[in-house]
């Protein structure tokens, strides 16, 4: 027997109003039972290994962390070593001088003491320098909060701007879960706007003036528009144009933009170059009196894929100081960020230069990464499009392709009567078939009528052909199966 | 002109309610701006350097990290060093092996994917071992929540506990601003507590009661009761049979108990030992069915001070499935602790042991720090004691003492002529005269009438001579000064 104290429906609403994504859930721990079975009962199922193109989380797929970022949080976790002969032989020379710079910003050489609660001053300096060489405007230090990942500033900014379910922030769908729930947390309104798969993805200015206007005729106090660029779920990178529409929209209509932009180093094709927020309302005229923007970074989401030691930063220009003195307040109640990941979004932002050690083994393992990331996405594209029904974007960014599905109306009802999403049952079935594991897209929301899921570019490039024959092999038995 | 859209009155008030600690940050700014004028003006006051005793954050002042975890932290950071035989001569053997131990918990042996949303199983079962051995009764790893430091997770229990203001926490006073911070943001009514200075600030049973009563015939819907244990800022350590008290009350009163045992390594005098509540609870015959528990624990607080690295966890006990899917569902909102973080929470856990070579090195650093801690703190409270109008209880554990100063009415008159708090008074004049930075103890609550400042015992023991002898001198010239 459990305390009377504590039952369920004793807790915070919004908590329980939280999506628990049931079908997303059904299908990891199904695959989990699936790998337990492969390992323990060879030949039990039609394929000997699970293909992962769930998870964003490229280390736990086997990629390598960057050998710079490493040596460098080495040194700085362990400073001895510094001191020590054998160390030259160990570490590139850039690392050890890059760690002695950063343990200089330190009181007494250690890491281990509490930072400002924006954090680490110096790391904050090198981190406006990159962001400054990166966009071609100015960016000040002190705009930089430092933290764990880009979950917390996030959840910051929502709590900063929700006064009750009367305010509200316009979302694109489909667009990954962190913002829904932080806005269910907060108990905000969440305001939508699809974005335009017939046009890569790109945002709609009329759907976006049409979702604000019928907010607001309901009483909504609109407060601000997420933008995810690159995209999540959907791999799209925004045109420059439709950018500046975006920031002509949040200026006039008076929208503070909240900018995800943790996906920025990842451009998968040479006909889209990231180009931050900032930038784009820079160059054109509008300054920190024209509009309130917030970018967020982390170091999760870069193509190395250092998810798990939650670095991240956001910038926040055009706040008066009144309304910046209430975000520091939000910001101090966690202390600070933790100094490893400030450290490494540090380098993320400032990787090694043409002079230094480390960069030709820095650029090969970039490109590397980036370029396999490439072949893959477009060898995937490439097989998506040629199944009947499905139809496929260019994976431009980030590291997703997000395909649609036209389900017959036969798989609908199946579904149907399994009490489950159609793409839940989907990819269901499709991990029964082949051992791929796709995210379905009701997780992240899509316009009525339309299945898609998530798919991610990260499985080992050897096993793409694996992965093409199989899906390709179910999805034709699938509609065979369902054919109306 | 910043944009029209972002007035601080347009803020959620929760955050806008937010205590901003003028008093304390004014004593800070202050600190900096004389640390400025000693650096570039030397013999521009009447001390040359500043003793910080405001700060919680023993590297910033000089404390060295931990051999071990630090060799650990590094060598998990950048495994590639494992393999090369340098490494023998520059760590050490049980280093090594913890190390190899560590990164065979994660796939590919890289600390750089998402973990679990808990934090990494294989660490957790660690963790779990070491709660198991402290309190000689079973732990289990799925109750085990690892996080960035002991905010975040408290936050989530604030965010799981309250709906509205009309539910509320008892919450001890004095306290630091974790807690009251947090319920703000959430909207709940803080329903106080005072500690008992008289009884080394122990809980007196009548008045929780009496507080509780009292809050419920306001219609309040007491949801938890908040321990602070060892004390901040008060540096006590609560009696066996007072933690006995509590436990029965929460049972009784079906409150949810939320122990703080943040500081449970800081034990400062040989009189009083740790017992963690659930140790109590369950040596008193109550298990997973009598009483909801959730203990916090963090890497910031105990003696080896690691504040920066924001590792941690809650315990969370007494809790049926139903409830524990919600505490998962607010612990994914940020998808995991930082890893770094994580392994060092289970090194502090399970330090090396007798057979291992770093064992007599990391018995020596604990001792000496924790044996520097006491005998600092028994110096400034004997002296303490010995002023006019000061009275200190005896430092426990923590790493604080909170001497009460019964102050003059004429300063208290001055202070309010200057629209400023007694004690903030009183503490700004200490910093002006001796260079020597405390907390005011309206930072953290107090009896309305008396006064106190927080001290930590962390300054260099070969400056606390020099402490004590400035301290006096300026404490008498001050009451001279005031003299009713």
């Amino acid at each position: 027997m459990a305390p009377r104290v504590l039952t369920v429906d004793s807790l915070n609403p919004k908590v329980l109003a939280l999506a628990d994504h049931l079908g997303c859930d059904a299908i990891t721990r199904r695959a989990e039972c699936i790998q337990n079975e492969i390992e323990t009962k060879p030949g039990s199922h039609p394929f000997d290994e699970i293909i992962y193109c769930n998870l964003s989380n490229p280390q736990s797929m086997g990629q390598k962390p960057n050998k710079f970022f490493r040596e460098v949080l080495a040194l700085c976790d362990y400073p001895h070593l510094i001191e020590q002969s054998e160390t030259n032989s160990l570490f590139s020379s850039d690392a050890i001088a890059r760690a002695r710079k950063i343990l200089d910003l330190f009181p007494w050489r250690t890491t281990g003491g509490y930072s400002h609660c924006q954090g680490t001053e110096g790391l904050r300096d090198v981190i406006a320098a990159g962001i400054t060489s990166r966009d071609g405007f100015p960016c000040n230090a002190e705009d930089i909060f430092l933290t764990d990942g880009a979950a917390p500033p996030v959840h910051m900014m929502m709590h900063l701007l929700i006064r009750d379910e009367k305010d509200g922030i316009l979302c694109p769908v489909p667009s990954h879960s962190l913002y829904t729930s932080s806005m269910v947390l907060q108990g905000a309104t969440l305001v939508p706007y699809y974005l335009d798969e017939s046009r890569r993805w790109g945002v709609r200015m009329s759907d976006l003036k049409k979702q604000l206007d019928d907010a607001r005729s309901k009483g909504i106090n609109v407060r601000g528009l997420v933008v995810i660029n690159p995209g999540n779920p959907t791999g799209h990178v925004l045109m420059e144009e439709n950018q500046r529409e975006i920031v002509e929209f949040c200026r006039k209509e008076d929208l503070v933009l909240l900018a995800d932009e943790v996906y920025q180093e990842n451009i998968c094709t040479a006909d889209r170059k990231f180009k931050s927020f900032k930038r784009i309302a820079r160059s054109m005229g509008f300054g920190e009196g024209d509009i309130s923007l917030v970018s967020f970074h982390s170091v999760s989401n870069g193509y190395y894929g250092e998810c798990g030691r939650r670095g991240g930063y956001m910038e926040v220009t055009g706040f008066n100081s009144e309304v910046k003195k209430q975000v520091y307040k939000v910001a101090s109640l966690s202390s600070c960020s933790n100094i490893s990941g400030q450290i490494l979004m540090s380098l993320v932002m400032n990787p090694p230069t043409v002079e230094d050690e480390s960069y030709t083994s820095y650029q090969a393992e970039r490109n590397g990464i980036l370029s396999t990331f490439s072949r893959c996405a477009e060898s995937m594209v490439r097989a998506l499009n040629c199944l009947e029904a499905v139809t496929c974007c260019k994976a431009e960014g980030a590291m997703f392709v997000f395909p649609s599905v036209r389900l017959p109306k036969k798989a609908i009802a199946a579904a149907e009567e399994r009490n489950t999403e159609p793409d839940v049952f989907y990819a269901l079935r499709l991990l029964e078939n082949t051992g791929i594991v796709v995210v379905p897209g009701s997780v992240f929301g899509q316009v009525p009528g339309t299945w898609h899921f998530r798919c991610t570019i990260l499985p080992k490039e050897e096993k793409i052909p694996l992965f093409i024959s199989r899906f390709m092999a179910f999805h034709e038995a699938f509609m065979e199966e369902f054919r109306d």
